[in-house]
């Protein structure tokens, strides 16, 4: 659960690595497209609490597996999560410190802002 | 360019209110769609940067009157911005001290989030 992801490793066995933008690609209306799905808000909450690589099978959502993998996807391509397979686990982990460096402070804020509205009297 | 908005002025003469979310029915997730947009972003700038009111008319877009008009509807609907007509202008404005108080320093950090993608190189 605290392997770093790398999204290089094409060449290590039984790895195989799924097309991510570039930190440079990554665009902040994306990311807020991506996190403003309340599935997804859901997976990247587990991922942050977590620290590290989530296999998508351990992450609880009340979705059909086909889109938990339809939503995996968006995180993905808008730059908020890596995708790596390591074997036949594909397993996930936040982009962190891209998204830190990119938007300094924003993730954090998305994080707290979804902790404080479950504790809303109507939450 | 600085009358603060009153969503309940009902009885002002030339006053018409529309609808709004109570700030305890603006959810996170809705509010991170409403930024989603890259017009909708530009309205929220510009907006922030004017610290008060503006009319629609004064905002410049990059899109037609009635897509304006969507996006503008869109921010409001989901908490964002407040809108009201004086006589026959529509007038806008953040609805900073709601979101400031659901979400501490997410708006704050989006507004900075876009001011630096500008500064990006490939900007």
């Amino acid at each position: 659960m605290t392997t770093p992801i790398t999204t290089t490793a094409t060449d290590r066995p039984g790895t195989r690595v799924l097309d991510h933008p570039d930190r440079a690609a990554i665009r902040l209306e994306d990311v807020l497209h991506a996190l403003a799905d309340p599935v997804r808000l859901q997976i990247v909450r587990r991922l942050a609490a977590a620290q590290g690589e989530l296999s998508c099978a351990v992450i609880e959502l009340p979705v059909s597996k086909s889109t938990c993998t339809h939503h995996f996807r968006v995180l993905r391509e808008h730059g908020v999560i890596c995708q790596i397979y390591r074997g036949t686990a594909k397993m996930n982990g936040l982009r962190r410190a891209d998204l830190d460096e990119l938007f300094p402070g924003l993730l954090e804020r998305v994080l707290e802002a979804a902790e404080l509205q479950d504790t809303r009297p109507d939450a």
